[in-house]
C-alpha cells in the first residue's frame, strides 16, 4: 500500500476475467487504481460487483466514468431495443460494442498519464471469447503503439505497456488461477442480462462460457442462477 | 443530402478549425454525422457555438456525448483549480487534455461503425498549434492503424480513414478556406475561457493563435472578444 510501487490502472468490470486480472496485478506487486465504465449497458448490476470486487482485492482508489454509448447504439448491450442472443451465433455476435476496448483503453490511457502510472491492465481473452476484434492481441499491441504517441507522457519518453495477462489463458485455467489467489466468484457477475439482485441468466453467451470454464477447471460453480 | 454520398463523422467542437473541416467535408460531398463531446470542459459555450455550425454547415445529424473527463482530471480545461495561462509557455502546455484526441476518436470511430461510414475527419494542426502530441502525423497514422485491428467492420474489411485536412495548413490558410467556403467566423467560439455569451478572453493560447491567424490572413477578425 506505500508509494513505492509502481501505479497501475486496471479495467474492473465486476465480471470473472477482470476481477482474476486485478488480483494477478496486484499479486505482481501493482498499486491498483480500478476504473470502471458506466456506459449505458444492460447488466449495470456489474458495477455493483465492480464496487466489491475492487474493494475486496484492496484497489487504492476505484473511479466509475459515465459515457452513453447507448447514444451511439449498435448493440445488444446498449440498445434495449435488439435482444441479447441466447444460442450461439456465427462471426462477431451482436452484443460486441462498436470500439468498446479502444475507448475503455482510451480513457485507462488518461487516467494512468495524470496518475503517473505507466501499466495498465486490461483482461482480454483470445481464447474462450466471443470473437470481438478488440480482444485480440493484434489490437493491444496496436493500442500500446498509439498510447507513447498520444500522450505527453509519451512523448517525454514513458512507455506505456498494457498487459493482458489472461489473452491467452482458458477460461478454466483463468479460474484456476483466480481461486488460487483467493478471488471469491461469486461476487463477480458476467451475465449479459442479469437479473436486479445480480443472478446470471444461465443462456447467454457470456454465461455459457463462464459454466463451461468452471466444469472444465473442475471447481464448483459459485455462480448465482435466476 | 441524399444516401448515395459517402457518410462521415466530423469531430466538431465549435471553434475555428473544426469547422473549417467540417466545411471542407461537405465541399468534398460528403454526408455529414457531426460529433462533440461534453466533457467537462471550461469553454462549455463552444457546445452551443458547434450546434449552430453544425446546423449551417449543413450536417444530416449532429450528436453529443458526455464523457466525464473532469473525473481524470489532470489539465487547466477540465480540472476548474488549475488556471488557463494567459502567457506563452515552454513545452506541452498545461492545456494538454490527457488522451483526449484519442478518446474522441475512439467515440467518433464507434458511431461510424454503426452508421457504416469509413471516413472520420478531424480538425487537428501541426503548424500553428499548442503542441499537443495528439495533433501529430504520426498519432493520426497509428490511430488509422489500430481502428482497422479494433472493430468488426476492420475485421470484415472495411478500411478506416482519418482524414486531417488542416493537418499542415498555417492558421492563416484555415482561414482562408473557410473564407472561401462561406465559414461564418463569428460563430465559433476558439477561446479557452469564453464567457457565458462566447466573448474569447483575447489572452489565452487558443485566442493569440486565432487572432494572429485572421491578422496573417489579412481578413479582418470577426471574434467577439470580452
Amino acid at each position: 500500500m506505500s508509494g513505492a510501487a509502481p501505479k497501475a490502472v486496471v479495467l474492473t468490470s465486476g465480471g470473472l476475467d477482470s476481477t482474476t486480472t486485478l488480483a494477478l496485478a496486484r499479486a505482481q506487486g501493482y498499486d491498483c487504481y480500478a476504473l470502471s465504465f458506466d456506459y449505458g449497458q444492460r447488466h449495470r448490476v456489474e458495477l455493483q460487483a465492480a464496487a466489491q470486487v475492487a474493494a475486496a482485492l484492496g484497489a487504492l482508489e476505484h473511479r466509475f466514468i459515465r459515457i452513453d454509448l447507448g447514444g451511439i447504439g449498435g448493440s445488444a448491450l446498449t440498445d434495449p431495443s435488439i435482444a441479447v442472443p441466447e444460442q450461439p451465433s456465427v462471426g462477431i455476435p451482436i452484443t460486441y460494442v462498436p470500439a468498446r476496448n479502444t475507448i475503455f483503453l482510451s480513457l485507462a490511457l488518461g487516467w494512468a498519464e495524470v496518475l503517473g502510472a505507466q501499466d495498465i491492465f486490461i483482461g482480454v481473452n483470445a481464447v474462450d471469447y466471443s470473437g470481438y476484434p478488440d480482444c485480440r492481441p493484434a489490437f493491444i499491441t496496436a493500442f500500446e503503439q498509439l498510447a507513447d504517441l498520444a500522450t505527453k507522457a509519451g512523448v517525454e519518453g514513458r512507455h506505456f505497456h498494457i498487459h493482458t495477462p489472461l489473452i491467452q489463458l482458458s477460461k478454466a485455467d483463468i479460474i484456476r488461477e483466480g481461486v488460487r489467489l483467493g478471488v471469491d466468484y461469486s461476487r463477480t457477475v458476467s451475465c449479459y442480462q442479469a437479473d436486479e439482485a445480480g443472478r446470471a441468466c444461465g443462456r447467454c453467451d457470456s454465461c455459457r462460457l463462464r459454466r463451461a470454464g468452471f466444469e472444465a477447471a473442475g471447481i464448483e460453480d459459485p455462480t448465482r442462477y435466476a
